[in-house]
């Protein structure tokens, strides 16, 4: 391994990058790798994508980082186009995943003590969520192995419901619920698509009980479900969405956005020294550019459709199932999906696993057909050894 | 105002900037600000940094952003030198100040599950400390005005005792304690420096007690005092550092740095998106590497005294105190230091207030003595009004 010192938090593969160009990726080796990873869903436009490399260069020359008790031509500009495009009221901007949900979690809390006081304090959370790793967030995650007693006491006041289970819904709000707060895909938990009409249901509970609807979409937002937003496709207005990963198509950024009964920060109620700041907001502007231009969410849709499809295809005995939106593509298996992982490295395909049992696909969102077909190829070979 | 959308999250001036260089500010409408106040305490090599603008946009073009699965050529480079230069076993890399701290307090309590188990989880944290946003990171923040009903119920396992009260030490720490958390200067809280002897005293008291020392560094780390770390100059080694703000010169990152006892971190504990991203670490080696140069840290020492003895010199009546250490520099005064920030803003210079009766300079590290001389004019003016 190159340097244990940083590798030992991740238990890392010994591969080393040192550059990428599209959808393909080089180590230190000069050894070639299909990128179906993008980074965990980060890198939406590739590598080296010459209009975001440009708009970083440009940017850094002219300001990287301005203090928030001011404001930059760009941090304006990027808020004014995200919101234009999202239809939101307004927007926290942070500087990761964990960062947007956490913001979210003050949220939703201010919201249950303008609206009952103390006592509506309750996040319902769903069952195989992941919403990052700081205390709060780690907490809100519903999956047990996360909650270790080396980090205990964790937070009070989230509890945890099954997600697609009608039944579970009769007595998951009350008055006591400030939000519900779930991914319209669990991405983590193993590529789980909440269902529309169980969407609806437990929103429309939710907002009954007094509560807002939140909606996780650091891995799903920015086009990765052939929507701009993931949540789009549920019909449940959200009053909360937070974003992080691809907005800024590589450069650290999350993003927490508002609207109606979501919108309670005042002044002073949350912050952060790097947030908004002009380097990410720049890169934010190429990257929503590009996902709003005419046809770029049809060809995501039909380029996550093409990949299910061949997969689906094969017919291999190892495939359980295969699902997903757009580009994200969950492939379950009967068996190790990291050994399957490990294969196709070798080979040179890059993808990681999500659940016990899932092969997770999240390729850069322009990736090329003839990409998309050599990795399919590795693919399948990693699958049937 | 600009854009209300994004400003009410900080009550900002209404001042949108459009470019830097060196450490003058240009706004939209062309009006230049000597800047004292580097996004605070961010831009530690002001703006338009020639090595750092290059060294973004090269790496830009390779590689933005890489899994932490994987590993990168220049984030290995980064960690290496980083760990070199501060003599520190390990980092822990993240996207911000809350972030590193995030990760120092769930270090911090896995330290105390190892040794003491679930009884040994407290972390003593400083009154009128400043370590984040994020809900933990509030907690441990010494004070009561971040802690609002309207995010409560808080995290568990803080206790807040008072700086540089020795006679507070006696009972401060016992077989509960996990970590002894804290600034070496209490930046936000008004500029105030920890005294060395009591630094010492509390690191032994809390290591005799069976717990780790860690120093927020997110303000003062990174040659902001004059040394590499704050904590160099208090002889206390600490187990834990945590970085942020200055460490890529504005590109968002923070850095968790552990040794010794503080150790403990295990693949998987805690992990990040972009953390280590490529970009970041690209920026970081050339800050680094600036201020590590023969002379830098001296002429850090230098300008700083140089102002302190400057504002001193003036014998103002509305001056109380002129502290901090190398260019952290707190003038305590008798008014409002708000309107003195914002009559200053007028006259073209940038900084900000810290605590209640504190302005707070923390210009760029490489500013010019042109650039200080013409600061400081315009903040006697501002101060003598």
């Amino acid at each position: 391994m190159g340097n244990p010192k940083v590798l030992n938090n991740y238990g890392s593969f010994d591969v080393t990058f040192v550059k990428g160009q599209g959808s393909v990726l080089t180590d230190v080796n000069g050894k070639k790798y299909i990128d179906f990873l993008a980074g965990i869903a980060v890198n939406c436009l590739g590598h080296n994508y010459k209009p975001l490399v440009k708009a970083v260069a440009a940017q850094a020359k002219k300001q990287i980082h301005v203090c928030n008790y001011f404001t930059s031509d760009v941090g304006l500009a990027f808020a004014d186009e995200l919101l234009a495009a999202t239809g939101f009221e307004g927007v926290y901007f942070g500087n990761s995943g964990a960062e947007a949900n956490e913001a979210a979690i003050k949220l939703a809390r201010k919201y249950g003590q303008l609206n009952g006081g103390s006592s509506r304090k309750t996040i319902v959370t769903l069952n195989k969520s992941f919403h990052g790793r700081t205390l709060a967030t780690l907490t809100a995650t519903g999956q047990d192995r996360f909650h270790p007693e080396d980090f205990a006491p964790y937070v009070q006041g989230f509890k945890t419901i099954e997600p697609n289970d009608y039944e579970g819904l009769e007595n998951a709000f009350d008055e006591t619920t400030a939000a519900l707060f779930f991914e319209p895909v669990e991405c983590e938990g193993g590529v789980i698509p909440v269902e529309k009409e169980w969407a609806q249901k437990a929103a429309e509970l939710a907002r009954k009980a007094g509560a807002i609807v939140m909606c996780d979409e650091v891995q799903t937002g920015m086009g990765r479900t052939g929507a701009l937003l993931a949540s789009d496709a549920l019909g449940i207005n959200p009053e909360v969405v937070t974003l992080a990963k691809a907005i800024a198509g590589g450069v650290p950024m999350g993003a927490c956005l508002y609207r109606g009964n979501g919108n309670v920060f005042k002044a002073g109620d949350h912050q952060s020294t790097f947030a908004g700041n002009p380097l990410a907001c720049a890169a934010g502007r190429v990257v929503l550019k590009t996902l709003t231009a005419p046809g770029f969410m049809e060809d995501v849709l039909r380029k996550g459709e093409y990949i299910r499809n061949t997969v689906k295809g094969w017919n291999l005995p190892c495939v359980v199932d295969v699902r997903g939106k757009g580009l994200v593509i969950g492939i379950q298996v009967n068996k190790d999906p990291a050994a399957v992982e490990k294969k196709c490295l070798a080979d040179g395909l890059l993808f990681s696993t999500a659940g016990s049992d899932v092969v997770r696909l999240v390729p850069p969102l322009n990736i090329t057909m003839k990409e998309i077909d050599a990795g399919l190829a590795i693919l399948k070979a990693g699958l049937e050894a």
